[in-house]
């Protein structure tokens, strides 16, 4: 290059290039996950990465309204939204062009979606999805289904020894419910269970009253699944929320019949999870410090009950053990291209001089194409 | 459903759902493509949906300007475009983060790109683009690799015998430029041969003198490009078009030295190809009534020589042969799940029943699982 300009490579905050080898890696993964779930029946949609607001941001969707982009339709002058979440979409195909097929529907989708704007902790505006919805089921079998293939989708890009924590964000709301607790004390409720702050659930739980005096406890239970469900076990609780107790443990249950070396932990009173969450929800963690591998849970999509998990390709990218790259075979000008054809069958690659200057070195080659083999060069570095 | 609202089915005109099975079926023929490409060395990137529009639309990427959807960055308040084609962000990925890497730089893409307006022959408004760039090669060698390589990739994904269409759209100017044809006189040649309107071109190009006279003959020329290449030796050239003609017949050669059955078109005075190419297009179509399958050619990358090729995804899917959905498996409730496990290694698809309710009809199985094998169902229809 003559130039060196350094204001291209700028990019907006929050977009980036994915460069080799991380590119590859990000679609190797994403595929081998798809294959997981087209495996159990999981059938791929596309939806487009704009439609009309009104469709976009209707039933789960107004939960990222704010962090859509906005864009005008020259040809029917109506306002469009690039998806920043892929669920919606989903919900919208399977109402309407998939609203004759029986259920429960098993979809699943790949893609990027975009937000308006990052945050201190994530920062990115672009995100790679690759989920599955499984619509018209309200079992708890169909939890532990979509749960499972969470984990078998990371297994299978290597992670092993994931974590699922469940949390139950309509337990809190049941119990403060149950206790009649609104306005001001409730808000304080809600913020002093978000900082799990035991000291001020406690003292407000207290003024709150009896159903609401059970968030204090239900709080410390949080940890281990089989801990926390023995404490919901054991706590009084209104019929709502005994309710919730009830189908986490039968989810739990299913989870473990499946897979029962799964560490699994379980925080009955955490309203984490995204807005629409109207049951368990869901996030995957892989070993390590990796962050969010994956989050879902049950919703609603549009009238039918629904579970689902999103997968993000770019922390599943970061967690995931590095592969090999293949060795990098130099091909002489005019060497036989079909000796060369038989190397990338082996699980070569082939890269062509395409003029007399090109050299191994150049072209990042540690083999040189000699007869019909793929002979190591010793001196490149 | 309860309620069947048409509208939330309405998308914005030129974009669609992909349903299944198609949807998995685009993928997977990307992947496919993209897996050719890296055994040549090839080395993929991901450049972002969205960045500012003065890298956007640098270069390569005037040519769709006008068709780049625009956005207000909330954060720098800069303009940011999406991206209405993917080589102008590899153009400035390698001028910039791979600036150091030698070249010649093999670098590949797949993704969507969005276009403002549609229109009567390509009303899509979202297109999926699957490619290589070739930056830093100038050779007759280069080129060729390119277009061999989309021919590969299209046999990849079972389309054999493609037909490559050569134009040359540097030629015509060379010719009028040599003539000293400008004005109005230059604008009627170059739309009568836009047209292919034979007689009109040769009367024009009569008024215009000498250089330009030739232009009748290599309309007439255009066909297989064995002949089209034997009236460019014949024809009398000004200098800079006798290097174009000298340039395609080496292209030509090199592509048959390694494809001699490949069936390769010329056409000398078409200017079609994208606005961006300075030297020899391609155009790649399917045997029958495909349409255009991928579209190449050699062009300037920021400053350096460069030459690429863009498949299209979605007409390669219509293009290309269905391949046999794998047989769905009912597995019943309370099945040991490594049964289920076994028969996914051996390719089937298994779909578990989630209730009691479910019936392998309604999951749409043909099969059932009996003891570890998986029986057919005579009565699914």
């Amino acid at each position: 290059m003559t130039e060196d300009l350094p204001s291209p490579a700028l990019l907006p905050s929050g977009l980036s290039d994915l460069l080799p080898p991380e590119a590859a890696r990000e679609a190797a993964l994403v595929e081998a996950m798809l294959a997981v779930f087209a495996g159990h029946g999981y059938e791929r949609v596309k939806p487009p990465l704009l439609e009309f607001e009104d469709s976009l941001l209707a039933g789960s969707g107004a939960a990222v309204a704010e962090q859509t982009f906005r864009l005008m339709d020259p040809g029917s002058h109506r306002m469009m939204g690039l998806r920043a979440d892929t669920t919606p979409q989903v919900a919208r195909i399977a109402a309407t062009r998939l609203a004759d097929v029986p259920r429960p529907l098993r979809l699943s989708y790949s893609g990027q979606v975009l937000r308006v704007q990052g945050n201190q902790l994530a920062p990115e505006r672009q995100i790679p999805q690759a989920g599955i919805e499984l619509i018209g089921a309200d079992s708890a079998e169909a939890d532990a289904e979509v749960a499972l293939l969470g984990v078998e989708a990371l297994a299978a890009v290597g992670i092993g020894s994931p974590s699922l924590d469940i949390t139950l964000p309509t337990m809190a709301p049941a119990l403060l419910d149950a206790a009649g607790v609104q306005g001001d004390l409730r808000r304080r409720l809600a913020r002093a269970l978000d900082r799990k702050d035991a000291a001020a659930v406690a003292e407000l739980a207290a003024i709150a009253g009896p159903p609401a005096i059970g968030l204090a406890a239900l709080l410390t239970a949080a940890g281990p699944a089989d801990r926390a469900l023995e404490a919901l076990r054991e706590a009084e609780l209104p019929p709502e929320a005994r309710a919730i107790a009830d189908n986490a443990a039968a989810i739990v249950a299913a989870i473990r019949a499946r897979a029962p070396a799964l560490r699994i932990t379980l925080d009955p009173v955490e309203f984490r999870g995204l807005q629409y969450h109207v049951g368990v929800a869901f996030t995957l963690y892989g070993p390590g410090n990796t962050g969010e591998l994956a989050r879902g849970g049950r919703y609603r999509s549009g009238e039918e009950p629904a579970t689902g998990m999103t997968l993000y390709p770019d922390a599943v990218r970061r967690a995931a053990p590095a592969t090999p790259a293949a060795p990098r075979v130099f091909i002489p000008l005019g060497a036989d291209p079909a000796a060369a054809a038989r190397l990338r069958a082996q699980g070569f690659i082939t890269v062509a001089a395409l003029s007399a200057a090109d050299t191994p070195r150049q072209l990042r080659c540690g083999h040189i194409l000699r007869g019909h083999d793929a002979a190591p060069i010793e001196e490149i570095a």
